[in-house]
């Protein structure tokens, strides 16, 4: 079996760890702050201090770490990911970064004939204890085809989108689409509140019809208790739509709707400090 | 059995008046255009000249016309409904209409002792065809109760909201919300193309997640294949929602991604002339 090394313990990457756990794979280990780490290696997960080290004792290095300069750092620092591989290793960086980046990672990996995959994930905390990600990836082919038995392990539903890349601009489509089901939901239940409708019978409506969408569903029900603990961070969210504009702006392309979600959860993190919380505080911009 | 008027034999109006008919009630039509309402006539339904002469031989006047000012004009007009009505009849708007109009009726109404509710609805023509459109419902409850038979007929979900308007307010909250899904699948596609993805594969991928919405599932499939033909025609979205920032105005609301989606239909429908497109053309301001 192979041994698989992982970077990052947050919330997802402890959910995608346990299940591979589960299912026998050895696990070797490496976050930036060890006592993250301990409810795994209790499990049975080995403590490596480097990502260098990681995978120099791995033959599959993942990593799901915060931003794109923490994907820049674990894998082009000293002790880096490309410090120790060697061209047997498989690379998988889950991180959601830029697709820039992921083609620089894929290019500097192919030269030194490694190989390398971009596979971002959608389904948040659930999904990735649940086993139920999606999973989008971009990159060398043939080492997505030697994963699937591990992307069926943590995922639900998978598919390979082109070179180095593809698989960070198919999770920024992602992102754009939620930034217009996150927009719609807030501006609704402004609306319907300043209009003095019961808010539980509005959502109950909406929900059912040709407006139905997964943030109505999951995330207006959260607002209307005042739960804002992060299903994910508003200042995640922020990240990633700051890179798909930044992608967008690139390619010569204009996203009007996806520009005011931008600039509205910019607010939010930005002057309102609010990044920690879940993307449906969105809504605080409005109700104090 | 109640004797139903219905004033307006559009898709939905007609659709509507089918299900009436085959639930054996008798139908009074009035409608500008005496040769769409031909089918309905062979079928049983009773021709009247205008909305008074409608509204004098029928118990409940209903109405599915095209903007405010139809409303206004078969509400108010010397061959209007109200020319017609007495304390005996009851009078349902079911027009996604304006607010301010629909209390303006219902107050007129309630001054003559005449009984009167807003009853807009979702669902499109699919939902007219198959008797499920979601009703919202604003205005006298009292005659809300005595419609319930004919809303189980038309309609799979309706709610009363609070006083006259209440329905249309309700409504537009509905619109809001799918001018947030409607802006983010179109940006979604726009993203993935420029990026070289699989457009069907993003759509299939993105669907199944947190991302999931009506939109995406039922009018991103039409956009792929170049099928432009309104399940709801973009004029009639944008003057939805054209009302629904009037009202957030006059409530002292602002809705940036609304006024956004607004300005995007606006450009489709006043400058690009394709009001008469289905709502899915927004992607025609960037795929020529």
């Amino acid at each position: 079996m192979k041994t698989i090394g992982f970077i990052g313990t947050g919330v997802m990457g402890t959910g995608i760890i346990n299940n591979l756990l589960k299912a026998n794979y050895p696990i070797n280990i490496y976050t930036r702050t060890k006592s993250k780490a301990e409810p795994l290696l209790s499990k049975g997960a080995n403590w490596f201090d480097s990502p260098k080290s990681v995978t120099e004792s791995s033959d599959i290095i993942m990593s799901m770490v915060g931003f794109p300069k923490d994907v820049e750092d674990i894998y082009f620092s000293n002790s880096g990911i490309f410090a120790g591989a060697t061209s047997d290793k498989i690379l998988v960086d889950m991180t959601t970064s830029t697709p820039t980046l992921a083609k620089k990672i894929g290019e500097f990996a192919e030269k030194n004939n490694i190989k390398a995959i971009d596979a971002p994930v959608s389904g948040g905390d659930l999904g990735a204890k649940n086993g139920t990600l999606t999973i989008m990836v971009g990159g060398d082919e043939e080492a997505y085809g030697e994963l699937l038995p591990i992307f069926e392990v943590i995922g639900g539903t998978f598919n390979y989108f082109g070179s180095y890349g593809a698989g960070q601009n198919a999770k920024m489509a992602n992102q754009i689409m939620i930034a217009g089901t996150m927009t719609g939901m807030t501006e609704l239940l402004v609306y319907a509140k300043a209009a003095n409708l019961d808010l539980n019978k509005i959502v109950d409506t909406v929900k059912g019809g040709s407006a139905a969408n997964w943030s109505l569903s999951n995330y207006a029900p959260r607002v209307l208790k005042d739960d804002f603990t992060p299903g994910f961070f508003a200042k995640h969210f922020l990240k990633d739509l700051r890179i798909a504009l930044d992608e967008a702006a690139k390619m010569n392309i204009d996203l009007p709707a996806t520009k005011v979600a931008t600039q509205l959860y910019e607010t939010l993190v930005d002057e309102k400090n609010l990044g920690d919380d879940g993307t449906q505080a969105l809504i605080k911009l409005w109700w104090n």
